[in-house]
């Protein structure tokens, strides 16, 4: 038997035809319920039970997404998306993406194709411009950036580099990391995988930062008991409430005892493009590592996460081995960047171009008026909802994210986000804090504007119950 | 100043442009010089200093993927692809990809996209019986398969799992991995990340496989020295040789020993599609935990790593952590599987649709009978080899590579690969083993026929001095 490969024709063909169904999907999203309303194995039931033995026709496939496909989806892409933090996924990303795919290059070494490693170092040293972070960090200068995964594989990663620049000093049992209560997951995940065994959250101000005396008090008391401090995370826009670590107080501290300091920025880092919004970053030059997420507010598809490292020889002593089969003259010259030596994995995708196709198709000026759209309609909203006897914000709100309570307790207010994620309009993340519950309303979807907001707060006049 | 963003219907006009370049360079792709001949800094040359304030032309960015980006690739997709291993990025796997980025949603729980999920879960079980895995290992059993990023981060994942489970036993300092001289350098990463200290490569047999006797008496020497094996990894078709360690003796000794037994099968875990290929993974009833990647031979794009474990508990174990965001009905339901809890990152792709979209529109007979060629071209151009006095094999041929060495030694060797990598029409990977240099060919891209395996036949006849 042969095998039945498409021709470049038939790519073509059905290239459109997947380009339509996409662009007739962004068009209609808005109508689509958020969120998905299948139960439990509704999918599956709908799928053969085994592969099929046969080539199956373009058009049955298209025909199923569908059929069986876009039932089961959850739309990150609807402009009532207020839950968890924004995906971005923009036309023009969508496009770079789809370059990144046809291309199918693996880019672990500069040589395995330089463009992929000089076109990523290149747009990385932009964002160092554009978010105005520490020259140094450019590839030009001793530190560096590079497109990871996702930020927990950064902050994991800032743990394992921290790990084996102090593997002669301490063994890792005594090694404790500290964050803010407020942190990511993604601190107590990291950690765990790096086989750190002490988590520190500190202790939290009025407004959810982290108090610095409060974390130094614990360095103090962790190195008394005979542990090693090895690493500090600040976060600049935490998770539960966008809440901001003060960076430079947390990098003192960390400077006076060793510590490596991470900044976990990856919601937040995005607003760093509009100067307004920088000062919430101040001390940067007493920071390590940085990792942000182009793939949340800055209009990028998912997986585009950047990292940055102040100096990158400790992160490549980390994280390189030289097989014979990956050796290569360009490497040995030392000109260049292998990319293998900044992460974990040894494939990488050709993950620079979306973002290229980003910062080019809208300009910092454009990524701007979205960031400052997003804040202004976040901060009209929180207006609204403090002027309303029946509700009360649970947090400042620095950038795009709204946290509110009803005042009359946590049913009420969860029986609200109930109520609001049942509408099929809007979708908010219900979540609690040790006051109690509260709901999240994230606006940072590329095509969320005042009406849809206009909406979220009809459906929360409506729904909420008087004080 | 207002946001510019674009409609659908811009989606659709440059959607259709893109299709087109990528239809375009699919089609030309075998006339560009496999290995880009820029400098370091030569692509970096051509990139403005800083990123534009204003939007620019899509078309702008189109053209300067012909005049910047070209130029620096190296040509995954050239049927001249002998280098490494292929990457697989069929047409239907490229729109798989696309229609992922387009839906743009993030399915880290089941209720944040159910068919993300249902659909990883119900073709990861397809390929348990398309490769006749273990039943067990099927989502619907005590295992299950979740796609990874890249077989280094399953094989770090593995480690991470099985100190999690001995951490009550032993400290890290004293655990050692286990693998063949021959494994592949993400053994010894994913131990170092892991923070795993020992890693004993075992010796292996003039086939280049492990010897169970010598990884046995390395286990026994380190439980007498006092420390704690903890995993080995089994390696089907190792990145020099494709070399294949026996499975079912290896596992007997892990089980005697209470090992973790991971096989990486990243590159030959494709030909088990092939009945007559699954002899080589005999004893995986005796395996813990499995991968391999169909982005290399499986015709599926970067990333795409498929990665089993025999029971999903201590892996669930080690990796989940829940914050109050993320809590929710149906994971608390229990009946339904949440991917956030199977691997580092929280974010994730949906990635199953393109393994979809390819194990549809080839089906099992059409990958098949890309196997079969591959492997038939491999066996041809060995043939050729023995049957030539210069040359000498270095290694059986049992998948689709072929290495050889040219008897003069070294310095023939090496030119040889030289000179067949600054042809333009090839590239093939130099490496070395103890027993001197080698060059690597590597027969699997979707579009090498029997002709360009003559056209690599002739250039090493001509290129090649005499015995």
């Amino acid at each position: 038997m042969t095998f039945p490969d498409w021709t470049p024709d038939d790519f073509r063909r059905h290239g459109h035809q997947v380009v339509d169904w996409i662009a007739d999907y962004l068009a209609r999203v808005e109508e689509l319920p958020v969120v998905s309303r299948v139960e439990p194995g509704e999918i599956r039931a709908m799928l053969p039970p085994r592969a099929p033995e046969e080539a199956e026709a373009f058009d049955a496939i298209l025909a199923d997404l569908d059929r069986v496909i876009v039932p089961g989806v959850t739309h990150w892409q609807h402009p009532g998306w207020f839950a968890y933090f924004p995906t971005g996924a923009s036309p023009p990303s969508i496009l770079g993406d789809l370059v990144s795919s046809g291309l199918g290059v693996v880019g672990f070494l500069w040589a395995t194709s330089p463009a992929a490693t000089e076109l990523e170092s290149h747009v990385m040293d932009w964002l160092v411009d554009l978010l105005d972070l520490p020259q140094g960090w450019k590839t030009t200068g001793p530190g560096g950036g590079v497109i990871q995964m996702s930020a927990s594989d950064a902050t994991h990663l800032a743990f394992v580099v921290a790990r084996h620049r102090m593997r002669e000093t301490a063994p890792v049992e005594r090694m404790v990391v500290y964050s803010s209560r407020e942190a990511h997951s993604s601190v107590e995940k990291g950690a765990r995988v790096a086989g750190v065994p002490h988590v520190r959250p500190v202790a939290v101000d009025g407004e959810l930062a982290m108090v610095p005396a409060a974390f130094e008090a614990a360095v103090v008391a962790d190195l008394e008991a005979g542990r090693t401090p090895l690493a500090v995370v600040s976060t600049v826009g935490t998770t539960g409430t966008t809440a901001i670590d003060p960076v430079r107080a947390v990098g003192q501290i960390a400077r006076r005892h060793g510590l490596w300091h991470h900044v976990d920025a990856a919601y937040a880092g995005t607003a760093m493009v509009c100067p307004e919004f920088r000062h919430h970053q101040d001390g940067l030059e007493l920071v390590d590592s940085y990792v942000f997420n182009p793939h949340k507010w800055m209009l990028t598809n998912f997986d585009c996460s950047a990292f940055w490292v102040a100096d990158r020889r400790p992160l490549i002593e980390a994280m390189s081995i030289l097989p014979p089969y990956l050796r290569n003259a360009a490497s040995e010259s030392g000109q260049v960047i292998d990319y293998r030596d900044w992460h974990v994995p040894l494939g990488r995708r050709f993950r620079a171009l979306k973002l290229w196709f980003v910062l080019r198709s809208y300009g910092a000026e454009g990524i701007r008026a979205m960031v400052r759209r997003h804040v202004e309609l976040a901060r009209g909203l929180a207006d609204r909802l403090e002027s309303d006897p029946r509700f009360e914000l649970v947090a400042p709100v620095p950038f795009s994210l709204v946290t509110f309570r009803h005042v009359a307790g946590d049913r009420a207010t969860d029986e609200l986000a109930a109520g609001l994620n049942a509408s099929g309009d809007v979708y908010v993340t219900p979540s609690h804090l040790d006051s109690g519950s509260f709901i999240r309303v994230s606006i940072g979807q590329r095509t969320t504007e005042a009406r849809h907001v206009e909406r979220l707060w009809q459906l929360i006049d409506e729904l909420a119950p008087p004080a």
